[in-house]
């Protein structure tokens, strides 16, 4: 075991993010924006709004500057991204400016064979009023059984009907090319050498680009296409997604304030983000 | 008549460029490259090469100042982009860095109902070394009939035989979005209430973007995907094509170093490049 448990609540170097409204628009088209007509304004800079899921952008890096961390001695190849949390603070979302992250890690938990690492991350603008607070559930394989803590299940189970509302999205050939220029350019993702190393036939999409195809769905379907209606989001990362792939987000009405909902891809129907739901502003 | 003839010479502002190879991978992205497998290096930062029709994208404002120029006393909404000539004159291309175009009016032509104004830009590196040369050439509508010389014709007319090779590519829905942030930012490409202005149905793709595409299918054609063998490409522009519209590019070998090409939208088969060639190094 290479994780020492005094690093929880070690704070992370501060995470500037500088960005014009041609980054917000690159987001939103990295994450499929634009195909539908009611979308014009995420991807036009005139009355132009930012995707709530826009909010893990600017402490992204934070998950790569994880291994730097004193105490946290892992391989970055045994990284995966688990899970992810996000909560829009404020709104409405700038669609340009000057934001500043401040990740730490809150907790690590023992799942057995890997561990569980927790980055927690508030990101503040210039007046230092809190915008997103991202909560980034981090694997690292081959490190569990250390006997620590097991943390709380994920939650956000599918109730024992069918879906009240699905919606099918086909990502592009070239999403992840797309969706990287956003600031992951984890050669995994793009580099069929890379991918292969990885054990996969040809470079995955994101984790966080399908986060964002989930996202949309919701938003269309149950918030009008409003962003200051979406309040929160949680997944869970459970099978990669290949570009090109169509993404199936099947959803449930929990409450006026809560949909649950999981995604599939149509071609392989492998659950790719479980456990998930968003909160709305009601 | 409101287009003084003695504007001819004139130069216009310098243009300064400064970009970086998310930039260069971003116009690749726009103009549809990143689908085939053997495109990797024109979307991707490892060993990245520029698509030689990246070579308009540093003088295009220019387009857009001419109508300040004084003795130019045009109604921008009466321009077209009608013709684009543009020469690589050292390669490689960079990737990245800072270039100045210096454009100026080098004719003005009578074409009956409309005039024609051709702007040659130099694109200099730095050390002041030429990079791109290009001719854009702008049809004034309703400006023609003051008896001007009536300028060269067109040329680059398709043999009288089937072409040599065709190519297909499917442009996206979303496709006049990212080209657009690539510079042309006209909401003509976006906002379907201008577009309805301009009398279509909804946005157009930007003519430039077509261009590319074609570039990229005489490039993959008859320069095995290497840039450095693009000379120099000429097109007219004939007529729109909508995002998510096929591209169905013609080819003839004319010779060893000059492939005519022309292009086509699969959905209407309505040429939209025509007295179109490319010269290769040979």
């Amino acid at each position: 075991m290479t994780i020492d448990l005094s690093v929880i609540g070690k704070e992370l170097q501060p995470l500037e993010y500088t960005y014009t409204a041609r980054d917000t628009i690159f987001y939103a088209l990295g994450i499929g924006a634009g195909a539908e007509p009611d979308e014009l304004k995420f991807v036009y800079e005139n009355e132009l709004q930012a995707l709530p899921t826009f909010g893990v952008i600017p402490p992204f890096p934070a998950l790569l500057g994880l291994a730097a961390v004193e105490g946290v001695d892992i391989n970055l190849a045994m990284l995966l991204h688990g899970e992810q949390y996000l909560e829009v603070q404020k709104q409405p979302i700038p669609v340009e400016g000057k934001l500043i992250s401040k990740p730490k890690i809150s907790a690590i938990y023992d799942k057995g064979k890997n561990a569980l690492i927790e980055l927690d991350s508030v990101t503040v603008n210039e007046k230092n009023e809190a915008i997103f607070f991202n909560r980034f559930g981090v694997v690292i394989r081959g490190e569990g059984g250390f006997g620590g803590e097991k943390g709380p299940n994920a939650g956000n189970e599918p109730p024992d009907r069918e879906p009240d509302k699905l919606v099918e999205m086909k990502t592009l050939p070239q999403q992840a090319l797309l969706y990287r220029l956003s600031g992951d350019y984890n050669p995994l993702h793009a580099d069929p050498y890379f991918a292969a190393m990885a054990g996969f036939d040809r470079p995955i999409l994101h984790g966080l680009c399908s986060f964002g195809f989930a996202g949309r769905a919701v938003l269309q379907e149950y918030a009008g296409n409003d962003p200051s209606v979406f309040k929160s989001i949680k997944v869970r990362f459970s099978r990669p997604v290949f570009p090109g792939d169509t993404i199936v987000t099947e959803m449930w009405k929990e409450s006026d304030e809560k949909i649950i909902f999981r995604c599939k891809t149509l071609e392989r129907g492998e659950f790719c983000l479980t456990n998930s739901a968003v909160w709305l502003n009601v």
